[in-house]
Parts: C-alpha cells; sequence; structure tokens
C-alpha cells in the first residue's frame, strides 16, 4: 500500500500500516506470537492506555482495554488483530480501532457509562498459525479443550504450548474462563464484510444476521512414490491425480448446492521433488452452507465423489443466528440498515451461544478479503464508528 | 529399514545407512552441503583413504579418489552421493560403492593399472536442494554457467553461493573444469534400475543404450485470492481450479504419446491458508519422451492443453547415446547381458557428449525408485561388482 493509501486509513490503522508485511505474498502476515502479533499487542496495549483505558491480558491470551472498572454485565466490542497469510488490512483490527474511536468519541462528549466497557482483541482468530479457527474465543468459552490447544503444531512442528512459552506466556491457566465470561453483558463485533453484499445495496454498513455453519477437513490421497523418468504412466499409482480430481468434485460438489462453498486453499505432495510420483497427497477442505444439515450434506457428497485414503475434521461450527433483541436494539440505534449473513466465521459467532451477540459490517469496494485487495473507503470506516458510537452510546446510558 | 534389512547391504552402504535418514517421509533426504551431505563426503574421504586412494575436491564441489596419480585418459567411474527428498539407499551411492569394491578387488588381485583410475562422486546429481540436476557435472563440462548456479535458492531462500560458503567451500573457481574433463577418458556409471526392465527380463545387470531427453518447467496459474467462506462459487476466479486441471491434463498428454512420461510432482498455493481461495498455484512438471523432438511435441501439447499463466523451462537435458564402441567393451567384458534405454537422467549423460561413456543398471526388484521402497538384492549388488570390476579390468590392463 502507498503512502498516499495509507492516508485513506483510520489513524490507528495507519499506526499499525507497516506491521507484518508479506513481501512474498503481498498484504500481511501477523499470526500469534510471531513478531508482528507481538507488535500489534504492544500497539493496542499504548492505544488504549493513551485513551485511559485500562489493558489487561486473560489467561487465553485475548486483550481488554476496560474504560471504568471491570465488571459484570459490560459491553464488550473488538474483533481480532491476526491475519491470515497475506490478508488485507481490515480483517480484524477494522474492528478494534473503530472500538477504540467510539469509546475515544464518547469520553470526549462527556459521557460516563453505567456499565463497563471493553475492547477486546481475541488471540488467533484466524487460526492461521495452529490450524483451528477463533482459539482464544473457543478457549474462553471452552468450546475447545487446552489439552487439544497445547498440542497444536504450527507448519515447522512448533507446538502453541512451546510458541506461547518462547513469549513468555504461560499455558497452565489455559481453557474456559468462567469469570471472563460472566463479565460480557453484550457482545458488539464490527468487521470489514467480506463479500458483495453492501457493493449491490449501495449501503456503507450493514447488521449482521447470521454466521453459515462451517468447518475444515484435511483429505490425504496414498499412492506409490517412484521416479518420475523411469516409471511408465501405466505402472503409476499417482495420488496427485486422485488429489487434482477431488480439487474439481469439491467445485462441482458445491455448485449442486446452492449457496454453498467449498475450497481447497492448500495442497501438499510428499516427498515433494519435481522429478518424483508423489506417495502421497494431502488437501484442506472448507466447506460451508446457510445450515448445519446442509453443510453436513455438502461434505458427506464430497466425500462420496472422491476416495480418500483420510478424511479428517479438524474443526466444525454449527449455524449462528445472532441475538434478534439486540439487533432489533441496533437498529434502534444507527437507523434501518441492511442485515446480510456472513459466510465468514466470527468470534462474534463463538461467543454468540453465551451471549447476546451482533455484527456490524462495513462495506468492501473490491468484495475481496483474505487477499491483499480487501479494502474499505475512510468515509465507509467513519461510518462504521459513528455506527459503533450510536449503539455503545445508547447502550450504556 | 532394519538392522536384518541392512545386513543384505554392501559394507560401505551399510556404514552409511544410518546417515540423513528422513523420519517423516521415510528413507533418505541427504541434499548438498547440509549435515547428511557433508557426514557423506567424509565416509567417501575415508572410505578411499582405507583403500589407499588418494581424494581430492573439484572447484565444483565433486569428489574424486585416484589410484595412482591423477592423469590424462584415466578411467573415471562413480555416481553421486546425495538423494532426492526420502528416496531410497541404492539411487547414487550403488555406483559408488561398487566402484570402491572393483578397485578393492583388483588390487587385491595385484593388477597395476596402466592408466590412472578414480572414483568420483558428483555434486547434487538429484537437484533435490537447488532446483536443477547434475549441477556438479554441469558445472564441470560447461552445460550450466557458474553465475546462474551461484544465484540459484533452496527453499529456504538460500543461495547456492551462500550454503557454499556456510560449509567453507568458495564457488569463486565454480564453472568449466577443462583440467578435470580432460582427464577423463572414459566414464563409466554404474547404478540401480529406476524402472522394471531387468524384472521382467530375469537378469541382474544391464548396460545402459540411451537417456530419454527430459526437462522440468514451472507452470504457474494466477487468480483472485479471496475468502473461502464469503465467496460465492459463481464470484470465484480460483487458481487451484485450473492446477488441478492441469495435473489431469499433463498425464493425458503423456498417454496420448506412447512411451513418454509427465509428472506433477510438486504444487505449491500461494498464500496457502486453508480458509483463503488461492491468489495463485504453481506447479512443477517433469517431462521426458524417446527423442528430443517427442519430448519438446509433448511440453507442447501439455502448454495447449491448460492455460497457464507462465510456463517457465527450468531445464533441458537432450536425448543422450552413449558410446556404441563403449558399449562393445563392456559386453565383451562382462558377457551378453540385456541393453535397456534409461528413463532417469545421469551424470553419465551430461558426461556423454564429452567422453566416452557407459552405465550399468543392477536389478531393482521393486521396480520403484525415488522412493522408500528402492531396493536392489545382495546378490544383485555383488553381480554389479563384478561387472564393473570386469570391465575396470579389461580396460586398465
Amino acid at each position: 500500500m502507498s503512502s498516499t493509501a495509507n492516508d485513506g486509513l483510520l489513524v490507528g490503522l495507519r499506526e499499525i500500516a507497516d506491521v507484518g508485511r508479506d513481501a512474498q505474498r503481498g498484504g500481511y502476515s501477523r499470526h500469534l506470537w510471531q513478531s508482528a502479533d507481538l507488535e500489534l499487542r504492544e500497539w493496542f496495549a499504548e492505544r488504549a492506555t493513551a485513551l485511559g483505558l485500562d489493558v489487561e491480558t486473560d489467561r487465553n491470551g485475548n486483550l481488554w482495554a476496560w474504560w471504568g472498572e471491570p465488571g459484570d454485565d459490560a459491553l464488550v466490542t473488538g474483533s481480532h488483530l491476526d491475519s491470515v497469510p497475506g490478508g488485507g488490512p481490515f480483517d480484524g483490527p477494522l474492528g478494534i480501532e473503530t472500538a477504540f474511536q467510539a469509546v475515544e468519541r464518547l469520553r470526549q462528549r462527556g459521557v460516563v457509562p453505567r456499565r463497563p466497557v471493553a475492547v477486546v482483541a481475541f488471540a488467533e482468530e484466524e487460526g492461521s498459525r495452529f490450524g483451528v479457527a477463533c482459539l482464544g474465543s473457543q478457549l474462553m468459552t471452552g468450546a475447545i479443550s487446552p489439552e487439544r490447544v497445547r498440542a497444536l503444531r504450527d507448519a515447522d512442528g512448533v507446538t502453541f504450548a512451546d510458541a506461547a512459552r518462547r513469549v513468555g506466556f504461560d499455558t497452565a491457566h489455559l481453557g474456559r474462563d468462567p469469570e471472563a465470561l460472566a463479565r460480557i453483558g453484550v457482545f458488539l463485533e464490527l468487521h470489514v464484510e467480506q463479500g458483495r453484499g453492501l457493493i449491490d445495496l449501495g449501503a456503507p454498513v450493514a447488521i449482521a444476521s447470521r454466521i453459515l455453519a462451517h468447518g475444515r477437513w484435511t483429505l490425504t490421497f496414498r499412492g506409490q512414490g517412484n521416479h518420475a523418468g523411469a516409471t511408465l504412466m501405466s505402472d503409476r499409482d499417482d495420488p496427485m491425480i486422485a488429489a487434482a480430481r477431488a480439487v474439481l468434485e469439491v467445485r462441482e460438489a458445491a455448485l449442486a448446492i446452492p449457496g454453498s462453498r467449498a475450497t481447497v486453499g492448500r495442497l501438499l505432495a510428499v516427498p515433494g521433488g519435481s522429478n518424483v510420483i508423489a506417495s502421497s497427497v494431502s488437501l484442506t477442505l472448507d466447506a460451508r452452507a446457510a445450515s448445519d444439515e446442509e453443510t453436513r450434506a455438502l461434505v458427506a457428497s464430497i466425500a462420496d465423489r472422491v476416495a480418500a485414503s483420510e478424511f479428517v475434521e479438524n474443526s466444525w461450527s454449527p449455524e449462528v443466528h445472532f441475538d434478534q433483541a439486540l439487533a432489533s436494539r441496533l437498529t434502534d440505534a444507527i437507523g434501518d440498515v441492511p442485515v446480510l449473513p456472513s459466510g465468514a466465521g466470527h468470534d462474534a459467532g463463538v461467543l454468540s451461544p453465551a451471549v447476546p451477540t451482533a455484527m456490524i459490517f462495513v462495506r468492501n469496494p473490491t468484495g475481496v478479503s483474505h487477499a491483499p485487495e480487501e479494502y474499505a473507503e475512510l468515509d465507509d470506516c467513519l461510518a462504521g464508528v459513528a455506527a459503533l458510537e450510536s449503539v455503545v452510546g445508547s447502550m450504556i446510558a
């Protein structure tokens, strides 16, 4: 992004515009407890402190910035700081920076909150380092066991526990955090839209209705590794062929269920030599559809269509319907904005079964997310700040 | 491999049976100037010294063990020590160990060579670290420029020049080596067969007639990176789909030209997140056929069938016909053994335009190579030693 483009960013996003840039992929690679993530955590603390908020890290690595004493029935808003590999600047940080700005405006207006307010940054929302999304919120709510998380490994084979230890974070108290959870009265997450809904509607912000059911699987195909030059085509058992067919079948299966989505974003051949027929190929499957049943049907259809040696579920997130009463209060505060479903998972979805939860989306004029082209106009981001200010203001007065 | 299996190895192969084992892939990963390669180089020097040979490293990183004074019209035999990722124990080292044993037997018989004899180990034959095969022999013959080689990068981005420097090897004098080349009167390479020819013929050893023309290409497909959950199937430009189709087209193209082979052994999606539609996918193509023309036609057919954004040639090795007169001398020495073509490239193929060159193959009862399942029975290896002893003996008397 050029400095001219940076000029169009909210001030906080401009401050972190150089943190975690990915020269190879473009965009940003900001992953849990790597240097970019540590810098972003410092930025969070400094930005919060400058606004007069009190910062704490909970036992699952999530950051909290409190306006007023931490306590029950808090209005909590925020998102995450981490990114996918080569992601855009808005997915995550926009929800945190708009929260800071909304708090700043309310304080400047002399508002004295009648309930605690917190800005939160959940850890490893994208799951890009350890393969499981929404780790911080899932740990807090008990949706994933601390034993499983400690043993997760990154691409270099480093466990979550070791990675935490290296940056001085103690994983002994990882896991369900009833105190942290009990303090949350409502949770609001503002997020850049990941799709074209607001482009088509010509509106700057929307409220979320629901999140598609989704999950991640790993498919493995086994064959016989052999010499690429000496092995006749007729003598081959090349798993790359089965894997390539599977990539195409995954697409066909999703096309057969309207509204569903299925993606192979990564494929690994073992041993991976250019002059070697692979002995095994594994690939990731991301599958989503409107309901739990449809998503399960999509995955079952894929399993039928491909002859995988292994088909392992890495994560499963049921369909989420956000709180209707809370959505009405948002509409009361910010007016009659569009209501859109989300194809993307969010920490708000993880919290939704535990506390009343709502989301606000900000228009993304490229319609692209999880890529460097992700974008949001400054005016639309400011509309997001104004919406958050109205909602938070109406709920803490 | 169990210790029982090791008992069936030639003594020298048993000595290096634990060097460079690959716990993840199985088999061996022995790549230039990594620790396994350095250990194998030490083993070469110790084994040669114990046999009374004088060891030297040439300016391209190839190892030479001389029986008698180095000099012109030498009979040179050997192969390479490096492996593909997860390769077998025979591809390369068998040609070196059988050469040592043949020299040992001749010396024990009191043979005094009338010409210099050398055992050679060429560097980075597989090209597994820096992507270009037969680096040591290509540098020596001037088939590749030292500037290009110095700038080659491994998967971690380390250049050849830096990798060399780290192990104390000076690349200032890299490149065509007329003195080393001028000393070679003939070159013999014994190699485990990479195919099923000798299984079908029921014979332990064969002589090579020729090497198929072959080369390596990188194909890149570009699309639009985006969010795997939020992007409708109809809004996608997913390069993984084009890459998967290409994998299948590569196979179809090879099936359409009898005897030809084409392989995709590696595929890389960028950015490679499981919840991200890739922005680009690159894959390796290894293509081989009987003649240069057929191989070029195969690659042209693949280029027609796939719509690659980029189609880059990384290496090209023309068809090789080994020296007919030398092949006759081999037959005279070891009897009327089968004559087979090689689908695999070899340092012998690189040397063939410069000096009279021949190859001996040893039966591989699995027919599998470039994989842990590669094998050779001890009796067949000993038949290889005997063949080499006869040939070398007849040519130095």
